[in-house]
């Protein structure tokens, strides 16, 4: 049963991943993910992702059958800002990497035409296409990870603005005179909800707190604390970390509320590891969606959790791609 | 030189506005307003609009010629949210009317078709269609009045939302733990720069401010004192008042970076009584959506009052009219 395919790969702040993604309806194969150490630059990160594809698509012809040339492209995601016309990153605050023309690397290591659009669009129009929104007449994502993202898909086209960078809606100031973020302002959704800013609070307000097992989580170091610690203490019923799981969730609730209220789509899907919390992340984020934003966009709307856990990103990816030749003919 | 009219009608906190909007170029004539006074009910409201609407079709006769056949339709804006299918006003914080049927009462009293649409999305329809945003690929309307509101208009059409209330601007919180809002929320755009909020922020402040000539404007009575005041103060060179009008076009400027952020507009057009403190206001406004929001899309984005003083309103919900009408057929 062999058919075509396109790459997906999905450069985060953290992972590396690459994966197949056919172009019939299914599930992406040999999904490959490595660590992205931004520092090393993106040379050495396509350098990893020329070998990550090879490995994928020798994997996908072991095990479906095929040949090389049932591989008819790249679609890249890539935290932005970006421009989309010359394939080049421009600015990413999480990566560091500065005016790379990151399309035109990429399509030559692998040999494939290739397309590049943003992470968070990326992961929404996976979502769109094949996840939690199929078949909304709008989404919004909100992609929770290194750094907080988004997109929009209105219509089934993605909603890019006029320079290439809607859906930047970590950087939406929720606290004007609040926390500082990575990228030089204060009080940003990101501030607050992204992986690393979940593990400072959490660290911040630990002082003192000898009633919380998060210390002993990490032996002590409390560096070590990560999103996910404070996840596995809410699970272990430790009531600090169930109160940093929730402030989490109101916070990203506001942000939410924005989107609803200014887009008023029909279904927010929020993506990232961050999602694993459940009722104890969606509980608190419907609720402060709901005394936030106006009764009848909150009752058309649905506020879900991905349904394409670590793989939004590549099959959005691969999507746009194939969206995008469609209409190039 | 007669020709076609559309009916534009433009409900507003604190005044009601009608008009004849040429259906070819042009500017509206004939252009009528009264207080809204939202308490005495909606039906006396649109009773008002029915003989201004007579009104302002005679006046028109009599100054271009034609007839009353040569008037297609109303186009009616009106603050929301709103259901559009329905032409129902579902909740308007500003007006206290719910669930009342605007549209088919106005077309009823004035004997034509008409359509509905957010005053916001009317506002920022009518400065793409014919006011400072025309031609842009994608424009956003921030509307200034007793009410933040707002629009957005991509590639010529007005984004509603899957039920028709996307463009709720002021309802954007800015600050989660801030100033309450008339909708029940704290921390909105709109507690901190709708109309009577400048002037309620610029009477909190003024005790013992004695520096100020504020009070003196108002002879006294502070309950007086309104966002006109406050600009009177700043061009009568008052530093107390310039403080305020600075506070508000700062926190206008963060609601304006969270537009740019999220839509990546081509335009932004701020509409209302405020813009007539020209750089009193764009000027740190500009600063904060470039402090705020990346530069990629701060640099693709014009920032700019509207063309169409007090008839953006009427003259995008005319558009809006035609628009539909060519949609139908």
């Amino acid at each position: 049963m062999s058919g075509r395919w396109v790459l997906g790969v999905d450069i985060g702040g953290t992972n590396l991943v690459v994966a197949s993604v056919p172009l019939a309806p299914g599930h992406p194969a040999a999904v490959r993910s490595r660590d992205t150490i931004p520092a090393r630059g993106p040379d050495a990160a396509v350098r990893d992702i020329g070998a990550m594809a090879e490995e994928v698509i020798d994997a996908t012809i072991a095990e479906f059958g095929g040949a090389r040339e049932d591989f008819v492209g790249v679609g890249i995601g890539c935290p932005g800002p970006l421009d989309l016309t010359t394939g080049v990153v421009i600015s990413t605050p999480n990566l560091g990497w500065d005016g790379y023309p990151i399309r035109a690397r990429i399509s030559e290591v692998v040999g494939l035409p290739a397309t590049l659009d943003n992470d968070g669009n990326c992961a929404t129009y996976g979502e769109w296409w094949r996840g939690a929104g199929q078949g909304a007449s709008s989404i919004a994502g909100v992609t929770v990870g290194t750094g907080i993202g988004g997109g929009l898909v209105v219509d089934g086209q993605v909603l890019r603005g006029v320079s290439g960078s809607a859906g930047e809606i970590g950087h939406m100031t929720i606290d004007f005179s609040g926390r500082r973020c990575a990228c030089g302002n204060v009080g940003c959704l990101e501030a607050y909800t992204s992986g690393p800013n979940i593990a400072a609070r959490a660290r911040e307000g630990l002082a003192g707190r000898i009633d919380s097992i998060l210390a002993s989580l990490v032996d002590g170091q409390l560096d070590r604390i990560t999103a996910r610690t404070v996840y596995d203490g809410v699970v272990r019923g430790d009531a600090y970390a169930a109160d940093v799981m929730k402030e989490t969730a109101k916070i990203l609730g506001v942000g939410v509320a924005n989107i609803v209220n200014v887009f008023n789509p029909e279904v927010v899907v929020i993506v990232g590891g961050v999602t694993r919390a459940g009722e104890y992340l969606f509980g608190p984020l419907r609720e402060e969606v709901g005394r936030r934003a106006f009764p009848s966009a909150v009752s058309a709307c649905s506020i879900v959790p991905g349904a394409l856990p670590e793989t939004a990103g590549v099959i959005g990816a691969a999507g746009i791609f194939v969206a995008e030749h469609e209409r190039i003919g």
